[in-house]
């Protein structure tokens, strides 16, 4: 774990300015982390009322965003932050636009597990879509806690799950196109499932983009668009 | 057209550093439509040279991206700017990040015109694929025009046309799903398609988000999460 380099100022109300920006961007990802969890328990178990709920609670996640975003810009106007301070509400401002992505992506999963439940649901990849739908919340699990921690290392880390999520998702994909085949009058039910899965897929892919910001913030390093070598020697190259 | 609210400074130079910084976004916006244009053409007429083009040219619009997201920090740390300056870094910020995304569709769009050049093309689809994506073009050309001219109201009209690219992409799904049921041996190459229509979709999204940003900096409203009546309020409520 790398040391919080952060939140030693000489004012004192600006290191609590910024561990409260902290916390609120981790309610909103555990807000998100719930939405996801019950949208996938929604669609797996054909739970409309749990869906509709899932529905319902995205404003919660989109008004938190927009209250931190509101938050960031008043810390820009009235402390104009610095070097790493300056860092980290940049990466705020852009991790939140990904959580409410996720948010988004987890509404999406609990409207095709609506759509599902109305229908004969197709048993056969309830286990891999729940199986993928572990992972992907495992990675955004483990993506606040990097944030969390300030760790660009396990960050680092993180970013490697997201070929596991893809893999995942190629596979089933793969098997609902043999099931559409094979059965034409499961198409439409199938394709339901493929905006599911591509909803979880997605996940992962704005996962990524935060741990790629925990970097940033706290390396000063942007590893956006770079290769995986390249990004582990900036987190580790240093040593 | 609504008066340009910035770029008048004491400093000469941070004049000439916002002006940059946002003739560097227009550019970008520029790449980004030209890639979709080409994507586009490439989808439709199944070619796979041009395809690989955009694919290879999709690196030039992230080297874009992070270096603009570079300039916005070093304006933000040197220049400590406020109200309204403050707001278009921030815009600035948010809009390169969707104008990536929206490259990343344009690169789908080109991959997906790889994949059915090889394959027997679905050619039914590809006159209303031709429109939703000249749809999609003027979308977003319309988009940069209102970031150009910071001009609200041009930018919540162009929030409106996303409705019509929903609606587009809605039959263009439901055609395909037809086409599927009849002749399930099309089914791979169905789905290559409708991955194509969702990225032109999805450019949608991404120019809408634009939008609101601009209605951010030049209105100082956060418009996100609102209905279509009160993001009209906002840009029109204090005439």
């Amino acid at each position: 774990m790398t040391e919080n380099p952060f939140g030693h100022h000489i004012s004192k109300q600006f290191d609590t300015e910024l561990e409260d920006m902290r916390n609120r961007v981790l309610t909103m990802g555990g807000l998100v982390e719930q939405q996801i969890a019950q949208a996938l328990q929604a669609l797996i178990q054909g739970d409309s009322a749990l869906a509709e709920q899932v529905i319902e609670r995205d404003r919660e996640v989109n008004t938190l965003e927009v209250a931190i975003d509101e938050g960031c810009t008043q810390i820009l106007a009235r402390r104009q932050p610095a070097a790493g301070d300056l860092r980290l509400v940049v990466a705020v401002i852009k991790t939140i636009t990904d959580l409410e992505r996720i948010g988004d992506q987890a509404e999406k999963v609990a409207r095709m597990g609506l759509r599902l439940a109305e229908q004969e649901r197709p048993k056969t990849q309830l286990m891999e879509i729940q199986h993928l739908g572990e992972r992907v919340q495992r990675m955004l699990h483990h993506t606040l806690d990097a944030f969390a921690r300030l760790d660009p290392e396990a960050a680092f880390e993180v970013t490697q799950e997201d070929e596991k999520i893809d893999y995942l998702y190629e596979g089933i994909l793969r098997q609902v196109v043999t099931f559409m085949m094979e059965d034409p009058r499961a198409i439409r039910r199938s394709l339901d499932v493929i905006w599911a899965v591509r909803a979880l897929e997605r996940i992962g892919d704005h996962a990524k983009n935060i741990c790629e910001y925990v970097i940033y913030l706290v390396k000063g390093k942007d590893v956006r668009h770079i290769g995986p070598e390249q990004v582990k020697q900036a987190v580790l190259g240093e040593r």
